[in-house]
């Protein structure tokens, strides 16, 4: 089985993730997490939060999934965010023709290239439907849009979208949310939710969903002066693939400091060099392989049109490299775009240190000599005059001023404009923030945190199965090299912390192991209990779902108030007390202890 | 301002709530939740998780919020999901038809009205549109579907629907999800997330959303063995408002405890006062005012045809009893109709302690008779006699046995019938189990801790501007009798822990007072920072969100290492140390200890 397999197999079989909708056939594209995988995903959001918000001190909002069509105008995804469909002429299958002639060919990237050479590319390559194999040769390659339209209220007068992205419910609200930064830049902006795009052929399970979790980061800064503080992860060593590495026949990801990428000039931006750098530390925090993981530069032909620098963070599963982030500058584009189509204020008023005092031209054209002289074109030469004044005061100089109007030449004695120079006083000025987006794919590192965890190795352990006799595990069924799979996540994302086990099912065994379940759980813990079968099958099922820590209570936890408590990883066990059982769990679980130290 | 006024105008201002897409003229009933307002619904929704599914064992999963058609078909959400809308003729503003009743009218609970009589009821009372008076009389009242539609993947082949609850999810994914519960029951699911109602007309802020959040928890029981552990919740005091008092003119809300109310059986479900029992605790425990809280029984009409008994939780506020959560005995409604119209196994295999041996009378019609005899009704006969062996076998026990097809009678010599009577071992039988469903209005419960939180009143403290001269605070700027606002949130669902202030913002106390804040954040906690302004203005700031604790650096803390911190309830003082601020912070806000202990 391929690492895909494995995991599609676990994670169906365990309740991590499975296809929704399965008695009605399923539908591609929508998965449902199981108990693991929720409990999984929910820590992964919250080490999320920890990081991105909190520590940075950011805030987080919740927006609506669903927005309002002019929203879409404005950010240019009704019209752009297409991707290119070929329908077979025989069994009507829609397939991503990018996708067809990537798979075919030695293309890449073939998401670039304009429709009409994808279809010269189907022809010369004599691509198939891959569901009949008919020939696709001459069919049409058409944009088809990704977004999820629906209607709001009765009728069809308000059409609606689900959002393809959480970030467009920071920037449309962004007047209201500069207030609540009381107006003052920089400052970020995350939301973690649902986001919705209607792929043509969805594939490869939590990879590419057409309902998919993001987390987002919107940080609005100043670019003129504001910085980021780099200092703090300048000696974080990353591993960049720069986009000329990446043209370069020989070229190869190269790992080098923070510091070092932006002095050399690697990261062409300093806030995405900072985000690379804090987004490092917190994926090895959450069990991301990093000995599987790049930063990889976007090529010119992948850059959106407003991105200044752009970069992913791949992680590689099945041999594939799957983006989970991408960091961009974003520059002025989203709040130009919304200050354009909307009606509100997308700038920051930056008050200057000492007002401004500077010099304005105007004009206050005499009217009732301009409406006789030039009739239905007076209020285009007043224009023109307004505009030239501000433009060019020389032109005011001498006795008369012409203006262009309409291709014709338009002269005003100097005298019936009004001209003045004025002195104006300003406070300061409107500034545009910019934006710094690290977007993170929740579902893709759910599925890379899944892949990069799970491993197979022989046990080696030698489980008590009911003797009890002494204060060390007895060994009475030892089960030494029989396989076992095991998912080795970080105790903080782990869906469940500990499992609690009575060795029997009687004696009053199983009263005391519940009330130990309900201690834990009372202390705030994700607690499991099973007492169906031996106990090294016990710890097999918890081994396979990436419980850190197991705990057995056997005869003489009624004697001496013991129990055993033994490693996911090590397989190490240990006798320790239940008096504090909760704070030992606590500081197994943060490493501030191991079971060695017991 | 009427309390809804007061707390929308907080809310806007302070980053709780505001409508969506305001840029854009905003669209009813979509919501933005602020940075505030976004973190008390996580903390909310984690204390929701803590007691319902934590506490309980239960299972939480996570599915899309899109579905396709066939789901909403079994579920019944197609034909019957709708409200009765009424066009105005002049300006084409669509209402709901049961509300202008309710408005205008003495008549509650409309909607249980037929069309009808809506339209009768709407010439009667002479009726007029509300957004321009023009008279609805003779106006047609239609069904109009809530449901959101979209298309799923290229073309309209694939219709579906964002979920009206997150029930559905849990339902359609059964047959999997009881592999999970390793087939036993009971055992419960939960599901916090979005859903969606088409609602005509939007009304009340975050009461009547079109996209709202849910936390429901699906109990899947035994109905002949399974029983709640009541004991657990026998003494909890709960106020009924049974369906009896409500019919009756001088009916009152009853307060009794859970065991009470069963004895009596003014609850009919054991399950349902189960539920009603812990969710009490729980409401009182996120900040609802429980004087402001009862349980309303629905009455016969407002019943959904499938549930035995059900129960709102409802809150006051600004005068009108708003439905925060429903308790549902469901039966088994939802899984026999995903049985019947998907096509997976929806019931639990419940194993006798003993194996059960039963006669079963079967037939085995010899065809060569009866094709000849009964030509193209054959088939039909034979099924008739595998019915009637069934349901009657002493039908079998003349020479003859006559059965009807099509309201023919057919006789058929019971020798050519095959029919015999066998001994069948069975290991136990399919059971389809019951669900009981608590489920949570999210955004309305959020509303109500919010009003029934905000006070105002006299600050009646001393606040320490400047002087520092000793341990005690030395109060130069008293600000007593000074109105103040405060937002009375249980420390649990606060979106901000503690605010810490310099007391300048110069002489190293910003240095001093941000290194303390780094540290509480890194031990956890949501902290807030803030500079600006008195300390007096910066405590009714932190008031007004709810922050239950604010600790100030001053000169002194620079000497002895005392900061001060103050309660936001209270607004009494004390002077701490600094060497374990987190855990006194901790013990603070869990209330192991408080101000008045230091």
């Amino acid at each position: 089985m391929s690492e895909d397999e494995r995991l599609t197999e676990l994670a169906k079989r365990r309740g991590f993730f499975f296809q929704s909708s399965g008695a009605y056939g399923g539908v591609a594209g929508f998965y449902v997490y199981g108990p693991e995988g929720a409990t999984l995903k929910e820590n992964l959001q919250d080490a999320w939060r920890d990081r991105f918000v909190r520590r940075e001190g950011h805030m987080e909002i919740e927006s609506p999934a669903i927005m309002p069509e002019p929203v879409f105008e404005a950010s240019g995804h009704l019209d752009g965010f297409d991707d290119m469909i070929v329908e077979c002429p025989e069994c009507g299958a829609s397939h991503r023709a990018d996708h067809l002639v990537e798979d075919e060919t030695d293309i890449e990237e073939a998401e670039s290239i304009a429709i009409p050479d994808i279809e010269a590319l189907i022809a010369e390559h004599d691509l198939v439907c891959p569901s009949c194999g008919t020939a696709l040769a001459g069919e049409s390659v058409e944009d088809f849009n990704l977004m999820f339209g629906t209607n709001i209220g009765p009728g069809s007068s308000s059409p609606g979208y689900l959002r393809p992205e959480t970030a467009q419910g920071i920037f449309v609200e962004f007047p209201r949310l500069k207030e609540y930064a009381r107006g003052q830049l920089p400052f970020g902006v995350a939301q973690i939710g649902a986001a919705y795009r209607n792929e043509i052929s969805p594939r490869k399970g939590l990879v590419r969903l057409r309902e998919f979790a993001q987390a987002e980061l919107e940080h609005f800064v100043d670019p003129e002066t504001d910085e980021p503080p780099l200092e703090r992860v300048a000696d974080v060593e990353v591993t960049l693939y720069s986009a000329a590495e990446q043209e370069d026949a020989d070229g190869e990801p190269r790992t080098m400091t923070v510091r070092e990428a932006v002095d050399a000039g690697v990261v062409g931006s300093d806030w995405v060099a900072y985000y690379l750098g804090v987004a490092q530390g917190w994926y090895e925090r959450v069990g991301v392989d990093m000995d599987r993981f790049r930063y990889r530069q976007h090529q010119s032909g992948e850059l959106a049109h407003y991105a200044a620098d752009c970069w992913d963070a791949e992680a590689e599963v099945g041999g594939d490299w799957i983006e989970i982030t991408g960091f961009a500058y974003r520059g002025d584009y989203d709040l130009s775009k919304h200050a354009e189509y909307g009606d509100d204020d997308f700038t920051i008023f930056k008050q200057y240190d000492d007002p401004v005092t500077v010099e304005t031209a105007t004009v206050d054209p005499d009217m009732s000599y301009l409406g006789p002289e030039f009739g239905g074109d007076a209020g285009a030469v007043k224009d023109a005059l307004e505009d030239l004044a501000e433009r060019d005061r020389s032109a005011f100089e001498s006795d008369e001023v012409t203006v262009a109007v309409d291709g014709e030449d338009r002269t005003v004695p100097v005298e019936k404009t009004g001209f003045a120079v004025e002195e104006v006083t300003e406070a300061g000025e409107h500034v545009t923030p910019h934006v710094v987006e690290p977007s993170f794919g929740v579902d893709r590192i759910v599925y890379t945190v899944l892949a990069h965890g799970l491993r197979t190795d022989e046990a080696g352990e030698t489980v008590d199965e009911g003797g009890g006799s002494g204060a060390e595990p007895s060994g009475e069924e030892a089960d030494d090299g029989e396989e076992r799979t095991v998912l080795s996540l970080p105790p903080e994302v782990a869906p469940t912390g500990v499992a609690v086990f009575p060795l029997m099912d009687k004696d009053g065994l199983d009263e005391r192991a519940r009330e130990i379940a309900e201690g834990l759980r009372a202390a705030g813990f994700e607690v499991a209990y099973d007492d169906s079968g031996s106990i090294g099958r016990r710890y097999r099922r918890q081994d396979e779902v990436g419980t850190p820590f197991c705990v057995t209570v056997d005869y003489d936890t009624l004697e001496d108030g013991t129990v055993t408590v033994r490693d996911r990883d090590t397989t190490a066990q240990a006798r320790v007390g239940t008096d504090d059982l909760a704070g030992t769990i606590g500081d197994l679980l943060t490493g501030d202890r191991t079971v060695a130290d017991f």
